[in-house]
């Protein structure tokens, strides 16, 4: 068995706690989550140890894999802190709001080289998966355009929002980070963003509903990249790689394919999956078996502590091109 | 120009008027058609004689092709004084509801050899014709089945009803053709039919709702038809090919290719077509390409007085399965 | 906990183990396998128990449901042990592949009321199950005409078609009693069959490759099902529900949402889901959700003892009328 | 019959005479085309005059409608004629490639106030205009974003490249202007463009290969233009408005609606329309056949002067934001 210490029992921890939980190999050993409500449900649903002190969970020899889902300021103590006990580390995106701090650890990372995943769950879906596949099968020739929409069914409570960095931080993230994993080896030179919100709250609070940004890699690859904060008809999840002899569209995904026809229309289908944890479930399940491979594994992780400093790069950019109405160097 | 003479300025004569007249080759000369106002509305449109004895109008030299929508009744007559005087000719399905007086035509066709072609559109519509093509280059392997769903949005009206020779031989026609089409050079060997009403005036006028018919062909392929007088959604219009190495369907047609995705539903689509004079206006077009063509070379037309001869002996059969609550012979 | 007895550990018996096990309610208690390497395997994976005298594992108090995927002839008699026992009792379609035994034990099931659930998966499917909701609050208006095709990507061994009881109980028993889901308390009246081969060994072993069954029911509902045992697409399973109103399809499932656009082609799709197991995988498991809620709960299974003596009925009907060449009642 | 005169016999040219020569209530009374052998060719073909001195065609009281597809910077000069001798004016776009020109023809048609129609056949495509009454009728509540993909099959020959004005002009024109059509009374205030080239002649001739635009207009509706001059599976045309209760999709038109399936694919369709003649068929007929209504009574034309004018300023304004790098006002 492989012993699991989870650190994060909210939302997308308690999402992460359930898949551990079903995997074969895994054991749940500690749960660390500062809420005693939280706390005691762990506990009782997972039959877990729970500890105050974190640094003695990451001192327990026993612990083999850090799975970190804690509030974004903790990430990169809790990074650190695995590291220096050479454990196995999930960490969840995005990896911090301070770029700086990113990046002394980043020099930590390049030097002890450790087995890290970061949750970038996306390129792990075998829909967006299947067609980095076939791109790099040179299926449709030199990629020319990346074009991702992604559009969340409806925003996160306000009280999320203020502390969440803002779109391009919280949400777009995931979507610089895809264009990075179409593009392989080429990078991001270039960035111009654009937003617009209809609901008064979101000028409150300082962040968008609508954003678009539009990149140029070094090699003249075009991104464009559209989030919204709602969407009436579920969570919309496109992605769309153009090249020289042909087209890729990784699709969003339905619970089931039945069709409705009657007088007034034809081909009538249910609504998409609605939220991340039903969309990409498959997702959340083939990352894991990865990070159990690569804990046991000379392997390569598929998202790494770089793509997380570079994605946020790229967020961070998108903001100074928004503020200077200009279109910025990465 | 090459100059032609409508038999029958009925709905379906009107049609063929209108495609006949937007030909630039074409001429319509003359309209034979019995009832007054029609007569009057065909001289008025088509600046065109009319003539109420048919014999001179066949044996005018001027006239190139002799066009029958007429009556079912006249159909026989009309194409044997058609080849006496060596016309070109179309007729539309069905020749005749009593076969023997095909039977003894077929014999002067098969001696005298007109240019003659059948009303079977459907052979010409671009993605019927396309899947045969597909077919015959063996895109799919060994021919094993064949599935055609052909539904009207709404019946006729009674009184055409209670004259149209019933559901087989008046609607299913078309998809025996059909099938015969896609068989090439196979033949039906057994037919099974079976009926339904739920409209009580059908059981009234001795005709039927709903009708599916199960064939084998001598190389052992199946066929399924099935059959509707009424569909809410459209005029629902699809055949599927299945073959040892694949499938082929051609579905139906929309009026545009827009999609609508609210709360409810996604891709909700437009409704099909209409009718047949929407839906096979391409296949009418090609159908009368086709005859032009006859006219002036020496080509096989693609659907013949033998063709026209084999559906109505199909829908014969499948009504005398009907009747003894068995498989048949052909 | 709940405490299963799984009976046969073949292939199926073996899918059904392993979603039993992935349940956190249930605890496989016995396997019971004739065959020694399986019987050493299952106790390998699922720790559980191997007793070669069935009638203990019966008679043992803690076993609450027997969980019966054994060869078909052996059914009935576990089934009437079960019920002697007063265990819940989940059965493998067919029930047996002769209907008088069937008959006599239908008779103590209605007296004796068990708690019984038949593996007719299809049921449960979402996207099945969701027309057959669709339906039943009238999306449609009345129902008219019920279209099943179905088929398997390859065909079973030959020495499993040999004992298999034929294409019609073995196969298309599924799609009798699907039409008999989507018909509620209407029933079949009347049935006829076809079938052909193009591979010579379905002949030497008196089974057939393609199958079509034309039926219709009390009220007038027309069904079609067509069946072949091979599909080079993979596995096709495709319901439609014709009615007054409107149309209901529930269409096939692929891995994934991907499309790909080329010179040649648009929209090209992966291939479908490849069999049962992937396909009915939802199913399955939503079958097994009702099978403890049945355990527990006064509630009505989805699919009864009766349900697998009809099935079965109409399938023996199907050969008669190949036989008859005739529609035969039911 | 009303009489046209047309300008310009070349590519386009010849399209819309044989579109007017096909519709019943026109006839085409002059053809005004500088190459010699074009003349003569128009002549043959719709037996109609040529004439050297355009103003005598301009001032024969025979002509009723000029329609004018000759080179861009002959339109000013010709619309102008036209208004003098109050004619109905057909134009194709661009109006010019100087906007100072046109905005001192902009006074004068607002002066004078002609029956002018400018030639953005997209406002007519059935899907298109169809999306535009759907949002107009409020499917998708408030409109917040219009995403537009433009592709061409293949870029035109590079003599026509280099005189076209560039992509935004020549090419991108169209999206600027249907974006205008969907956000009615709300206008664009600020754009920002950029672009790509993979082919290495495009910098040689001072072009580009892929361009996106993202706009802002007042109201806050986000725009997204993406274009590219090649496309290897086709015409790619597609708009998606998005609301805050729905989405609408105009999508793309193929020949038939056939698929395919085999082992390794299924759905595969055939490519999408070739290019803007076929795809935008039945646009090109509704334009005219409003053309003929404006004409004859008093209605607004669907695309005018003014909308010549702003797609234009557009245009222009992509090439300084280019030029700046900023996001540039409009």
């Amino acid at each position: 068995m492989i012993n699991v210490a989870l650190f994060g029992f909210g939302r997308i921890g308690q999402m992460h706690a359930s898949n551990l939980s079903k995997h074969k190999e895994i054991k749940i050993l500690y749960v660390y989550e500062k809420l005693p409500h939280l706390n005691k449900q762990a506990k009782k649903l997972y039959n877990c140890r729970t500890e105050n002190n974190y640094k003695k969970i990451f001192s327990d020899k026993k612990v083999d894999i850090v799975f970190i889902s804690s509030p974004t300021n903790t990430h990169i103590r809790f990074i650190e802190e695995a590291m220096k006990n050479k454990k196995t580390i999930f960490c969840e995106k995005p990896l911090d709001l301070n770029i700086n701090k990113i990046i002394k650890t980043l020099k930590k990372v390049k030097k002890i080289k450790p087995k890290i995943q970061l949750g970038f769950n996306r390129r792990y879906d075998p829909g967006h998966f299947n067609i980095k596949k076939d791109l790099d099968v040179n299926k449709i020739g030199k990629l020319e355009k990346i074009i991702i929409t992604s559009r969340d069914p409806s925003p996160p409570s306000i009280s999320y929002l203020r502390s969440s960095g803002g779109i391009f931080r919280d949400m777009m993230i995931h979507d610089f980070d895809l264009c990075r994993f179409y593009l392989g080896n080429d990078e991001i030179e270039q960035i111009h963003a654009l937003t617009s919100s209809f609901e008064p709250f979101y000028k409150r609070i300082n962040d968008h509903e609508l954003a678009v940004v539009t990149m140029k890699s070094k090699r003249g690859v075009i991104c464009v990249i559209t989030n919204s904060r709602h969407c009436s008809f579920g969570y919309d999840q496109r992605v769309e790689l153009f090249g020289k002899k042909g087209m890729l569209i990784s699709g969003n995904k339905k619970e089931n394919s039945t069709e409705f026809y009657n007088s007034g229309q034809t081909n009538s289908q249910k609504p998409f999956l609605n939220f991340f944890i039903e969309r990409y479930e498959d997702a959340y399940n083939l990352q894991l078996k990865e990070l159990i491979s690569l804990h046991k594994n000379k392997i390569k992780s598929r998202s790494t502590f770089e793509d997380g400093y570079i994605a946020l790069k790229l967020a961070n950019a998108a903001y100074k091109s928004l503020k200077l109405k200009k279109t910025v160097k990465v």
